[in-house]
């Protein structure tokens, strides 16, 4: 049984981890850490845990340090700030921020100045070590990995539609077009005003076109492989439901691909994948509410002779939490499948 | 390892049966039984299933009976009907409409009524035999029972929200006010135009008001101790969301109970119930969202003097699959909670 | 055409205003006041206002005084403040929150303590002048009345949905129980983070069961008539939707009333009612989105001999905005039903 | 007062009428007609209506022809069976379907293959004279126009969306791509299963990718004045609301255009249309729920040189009924906003 530390345990991401590793059979929760609702039972934060969880929440400076992993579900920069007493004890870390995603100083300030926040970064021996925590990408990295940055929501989702074209090198636009639909819950446990439910209800807009700051990472591995040097045109939007993401991609591709040989690609491409699978029936996100799945539909449009890939996740599960159990899992040496096997709440 | 069978596999309520029983240690799927969708994977009507229930769906008159258990996820009537098949072969059943609720023909036809359907039992030596299917009441006579009558959705959260006031007699009104509220997920998996997402969404209305056909059996098990005369007077509401039920209580009181005491009497009456908790903060059904648990607050009107109960249960779970499970699980001998202990997904 | 000036136009009572202001015949609005958002153009704030209501929005220290009437859409407490101003002046107000909604300061007092609120009045010499905007009761008093304090909307559906049987004085009980559902709305314009989407999705829940701030307004309209005494014993609850609020109603009546009888006489008492309807259909939300309409179904159930009300209002429009208008036309001697006519928007 | 017949009265299409018309200082409803839901009155299909328009649905075959003008909000096929009965009288035709949006037979028969239907057109030579109802692009033709084509709910806000950028010859990429996203109520009032609030609710997925019905008349109208030969790349999906499109175009075009240029083109383009906006800000579905409007926001995103467009409008209105309202008011020489000025609302 190893020990697991969440720093972050009230908001979103937190209650996810606490989730996901109450059923798990090799991790116990060790402690909850978090800046604000401290010194209650994380049970109170959250109703539905009653005895289920009803561990004390600590605040950061009552961390300890006796612990095998420990999951930063923290905003941005948090994680770069306390990193170094966890790196220095050889405790693995999986962050959730964009902190540990990307390899440069470069790198991160581009997606810092995206992001609107300060493009410095505190632990740059860190960052330099770091594993992009994809499994689908980086399953051999990670398992040697100490400090792991858990992808982007909207990221992951777009990197896994586009994966097996581009690693095939089969993709021709120098422009990829991304366009996301979102729930409201990618906006935080305490997003403000705008996402209010009668602001919500019976609404759909566009925010940040062109300038969402999961663009880096996401041009960074879809890249990778072939060393090119793509672009993604992304616009998000979001929907009035809480959970899901959907993208939608649009990409010129190489002659003589037809909706049945990229269906073929891509099935051959994520064969032994544990969460990736391929569907001809255009996928919902109510097919993959509360799990850690990724249905993906490959398409070539016969008027146009474009690639339509259609992918879907829940943006708190294989979005977010799932998939830093999945790479924790890999870290510690587990079944990468442990307490991740879980259904779609249908409906 | 014991084989179960579900009838009426391509509804909301064998799809419920399906995720647990997935999940059980103790049942393996022996078969799946419907009426349409039949003679295709199970995973080609419920597509989030692919890949972890993929099971042929068999028409009924391909049933076979070599089977440990089985579930009945079929409308009123249509149980009674092949409920011989069973019975005469030793097989347990647990049955998820009106059908086995009841002792008496004529009680059965008092429910028929209110449903508007046909008022003959067609298997009354069945009936005679079986028992309401309620863990928190009956949980003795479920252990040696053949076929037990699954509560209904609304019943079994107004049983379990007025079960302690009432086994202690300290309810003094004749007549109980019950204001119900429930998703659209009770109306099952094609309920007609009334409940397509625009006429639903933004309204709440009222139905049947006083006549919902869960009133015969919520008086019965109410009434049973004491052997009362109460009446439940039943108002249900539809409200624009999937699942959920929230109870809401109304009842005079014996003189002397203030809400402490009357926590601490709900609180020592579900005392080692696992599934039933008493909350000081008011539930809502996000609390219970997928779970099996019923959350119950119980106050005394200081002004009025009157007792108020809000309950809450997930529909389809607590209300129908989880219970049934739960009910299951005694009958087989097994541990109660096998495979319901998993938590609510919130948000 | 005469002048309307709106303090609070930033709110969502504000901007109902706006809308029925801007289509009556008889009305201009001569100036927007708010505390925030202050000095830029109200469609900034809310963008459909674009081309349609550009005026700019001012600060309270702005306020000019040539107006006709003024609408005070501010929180409970605001409108005492400032009252003095308008009344010296002759400006006939109305207020949206408690603080002119009763005629002594100890029902204030109660009124605030439920509302958790200072306790103590400071302008009880317009308060004892005040009358309370529900024109079903008070359409006289109204014609020359200085100041109106607009009913809360709760109140005010209960109101409706009892007056003609509390008039009438065929109601038996001591305690009527009113069980009411409201969307989130009623919250305003910035609720917090329990109002967040991802919060109140699939969620309902109740409040202040007991204690909430209509109660006392609603036990004084329904007991002005006979002098009687009745109370109310009223739980809200917060349903996963934006607009609308439905009450349903409880109490024992007079023997020798059935459906028909009681279906009678509410149809005769609202006989003439430009905007309240009876209906034998059980009536929704939806039926009255948007509109001014509160539409009441009045039975009795036959099992139980208890009278079941079921009424509906849009809260944002006969519940606030709606019924405050019909106020002020009645108030300056308009056809009651200018720019109230409109027809709700469905689906 | 011109009289106006509606045909497929009792659809969200003709219910949207009813509103628009009853409101409408020169139109009054001369009959309604329908197929289902005959020889009552219409309130009984809506109850929001009751008080406010009673009139009897008639049958098919009791059709008169005393109008001014007819309205026809029926299925694909239905109108073009029974359009010469009014051709001949010199009757005013709107249809709503696909059926006479086209001047060819091969144009219609391509649009009848996307949709599933029958290929081969009833009545060529009306087709030849109808105009594609589109204010904003046909207005001159329209005033003079016998039949006209209310443009798809997809359409009109793709082609609003588009026609700056293409009148003035600065798209340079061959295909365009359209990402769509559409609330329920565009599928009808009963659509199947599929679209039940359980089913819906906390989903989003694409359907008919590249294949839309809409596809024929957009590519139509876009290339119309330059004789290009652009095509559209057009993925929709539905999305868990009720009302309300939104439109997301992506396009390469000409060098030298950023977006203040683009905006100020699009302005220019759009300068004197009642219902079309150009906005700074992200629209919302939100900003024209139940109005007329069309907001559109385009950019140039700096990193890749593409045009972003954004277009929202209400399907039910600028998608449908009220375009219809906004071609009869051209077609009969009243004032083109006739009954169309009212905001949306908002929450």
């Amino acid at each position: 049984m190893k020990r697991a530390t969440i720093v972050g345990a009230t908001g979103f991401g937190g209650l996810g981890l606490i989730e996901i590793l109450l059923r798990h059979p090799e991790f116990s929760i060790k402690q909850l850490i978090a800046r604000k609702d401290v010194n209650i039972p994380v049970s109170n934060v959250f109703p539905h845990l009653k005895g289920l969880c009803d561990m004390r929440v600590d605040p950061a400076e009552k961390a300890g340090f006796d612990t095998d992993i420990a999951f930063f579900s923290t905003p941005d920069r948090a994680g770069m700030e306390i990193i170094d007493e966890y790196y220095k004890r050889n405790i693995p870390v999986i962050d959730f921020s964009g902190d540990f995603r990307f390899k440069t100083t470069q790198e991160y300030a581009a997606y810092a100045t995206n992001k609107g926040i300060a493009e410095n970064h505190l632990a740059p021996h860190v960052l330099s070590e770091s594993v992009y925590g994809l499994p689908e990408k980086n399953r051999a990295l990670l398992r040697t990995a100490k400090v792991a940055g858990n992808p982007g929501c909207f990221a992951i989702t777009m990197i896994l539609g586009l994966l097996p074209a581009m690693d095939e090198g089969i993709i021709e636009s120098d422009i990829i077009i991304c366009d996301g639909k979102t729930g409201v819950s990618g906006a935080g446990k305490n997003s403000g005003e705008a996402n209010l439910y009668p602001q919500r209800y019976e609404n759909i807009s566009a925010y940040r076109e062109g300038q969402h700051q999961h663009l880096v990472e996401t041009e960074n591995i879809i890249n990778a492989k072939n060393n090119t040097d793509k672009k993604i045109l992304f616009v998000p939007q979001i929907v009035p439901m809480t959970r899901g993401i959907l993208v939608t991609i649009y990409a010129d591709i190489k002659a003589g691909f037809d909706t049945k040989k990229i269906m073929g690609l891509y099935n051959d491409y994520y064969k032994g994948e544990p969460f990736v699978f391929i569907t001809e029936r255009s996928p919902g996100t109510a097919d993959v509410r509360g799990s850690n799945r990724c249905l993906i539909k490959p398409i070539v449009d016969p008027r146009t002779g474009k690639l339509i890939v259609t992918a879907v996740t829940d943006n708190l599960v294989k979005g977010q939490s799932g998939n830093a159990v999945q790479t924790a899992n890999i870290m510690m040496g587990f079944d990468e499948t442990q307490a991740l096997n879980t259904m779609a709440l249908y409906p």
